[in-house]
């Protein structure tokens, strides 16, 4: 098994992605029961790292996970796997798990349970060079797991329903996917939020979905330039129906979207606002308000704390 | 940490639990993408073996993962699992995830899909001395994933549900839960199905939830006293009227449920029709047709294969 290079913070102890290995008891495997969040680092900056600390922490805590590090602290331990990595571009992710209870019940309560970190290379949805062409993607009849279910903005790792509406895109000819909420409505694809563009209206789900951080920049950008994002429920034949498309994630930030369904969006290109907007949110990796140098954050206090 | 007792099959090698570990970058683990199976052993023989591994492998093919070994292998593996661990009684798992890209796309086709197996000590809901007391539920608000997101019939690892409404039982005071489908039905527990009696008849969920191996036992054990169970939405009102619940499951076999709700589910005690199951359930364990016993399996042509 290859690995991508980089580093990982596990039991006190930072080591290469090799050795970065859970049990397969761990209850974050066994039952999914864990959250996470993805930070990344661009040209040796975090993109607003108090944001995905603070919605890892919120949701731990809703799911009754202890992470065991405070904001500090999580801040000093992503910053060393970066430094370690040596990668100027990081995609970085914190997890907690529930672990395992030490008398083998079946009690979460009893659980020890694990944090882990990592860095390895940014990761892309649509790599830069794709840009211009843009997302395809299919609308699927999978359902998104209903938020009654699994609350959404609690980030997990509830993803078979995305991976099977990646394979059925994949059987209709579209590299990508978007979820239904089964009421008419498309809700989020495997790793991305959705935004559509009508007549100068900017429309984004807000229910059954992941309020992403990437999201949240977007809807700042776009108040910038003096728009409003809409934040309710988007139809099918809005989403078909709109003038631009655009996907946000930390895996490439602001995604153009130019096929749904083998159908182009608006005239198939990436549009005016969108452009727009993936300029501003690239130039936004200096702004200090949202940016913290990896070097600025201090060094572990013992390497193996 | 510390490891139950045990043996694990791993990259074509028999290793003790401690060693049973994945990487962090499975997204067996990150995507919860992967099924699995488990089977047990009592008194050294394997319980309903065949049905096991039938639905493992239909599991994995209905959500496009490859186990790499037929029937037979499986089999071989799984005993030479119980044979190193030396468990008489033994909670034998197979498990194959997506594993992970070799040149880190997002694409789940790129990935190298992994089997595992290990066999540790046998698992209980209920601990037999319990059984007269039976098991405690309270009904939560929290719903199972939908069959529309998720497919309950393919084995899955997606039980933040199941583990959220552990939390809101223990909040009220019941050790168990079962979940409901939001339109007024309840479907299953964190690792059980349930049956309702009321006068004479014999109602189970058959949507929404897991075909369980012990539900399917439990159905014809029922058919052999003459009685056949109505698999069909069932009311929680239903539930709750009920003269006798039982749930089922590998980790316990036939369980009866005597309070619900912090109320008596019939008197309170274990039903005449469950306590006749939980006999005949444990008196199945010696019939050939139903068992295998370990040492019958050929040992594997290689330690190592």
């Amino acid at each position: 098994m290859q690995y991508p290079p980089g580093t990982a913070f596990m039991d006190g102890e930072f080591v290469p992605m090799a050795e970065a290995k859970i049990s397969v008891l761990d209850w974050g495997f066994l039952r999914s029961d864990a959250t996470y969040d993805v930070v990344h680092v661009w040209k040796g900056r975090f993109f607003r790292l108090d944001k995905h600390i603070e919605r890892f922490m919120r949701s731990a805590s809703r799911i009754r996970l202890d992470i065991g590090h405070g904001p500090d602290q999580l801040q000093r331990i992503l910053a060393e796997c970066v430094r370690r990595s040596g990668h100027e571009d990081a995609y970085v992710e914190m997890i907690v798990t529930r672990g395992v209870s030490p008398t083998f019940s079946r009690d979460p309560r009893d659980a020890i349970n694990r944090f882990i970190a990592f860095a390895i290379p940014f990761g892309w949805i649509l790599r830069p060079e794709q840009r211009e062409d843009g997302l395809h993607i299919a609308i699927s009849k999978v359902q998104r797991i209903a938020p009654e279910a699994v609350d959404p903005t609690v980030k997990n790792y509830h993803w078979l329903d995305l991976v099977m509406g990646l394979y059925d895109a994949y059987d209709r000819g579209a590299p990508n996917v978007v979820l239904s909420d089964g009421a008419g409505h498309v809700v989020e694809g495997p790793g991305f939020n959705l935004f559509a563009v009508r007549a100068g209206r900017v429309v984004t789900p807000v229910t059954g979905v992941l309020h992403g951080i990437t999201r949240l920049t977007a809807i700042e950008l776009l108040r910038e330039l003096g728009v409003e994002a809409e934040q309710r429920p988007l139809g099918e034949g809005e989403l078909r129906g709109a003038d631009e498309v655009f996907a946000t994630s930390t895996a490439g930030g602001v995604i153009p979207v130019t096929r749904i369904d083998d159908q182009p969006v608006g005239d198939g290109a990436m549009g005016a606002l969108t452009r727009q907007l993936v300029e501003r949110y690239w130039q936004a990796h200096t702004r200090p308000e949202w940016t913290t140098e990896v070097d600025d954050i201090a060094a572990m206090p013992q390497a193996a704390e």
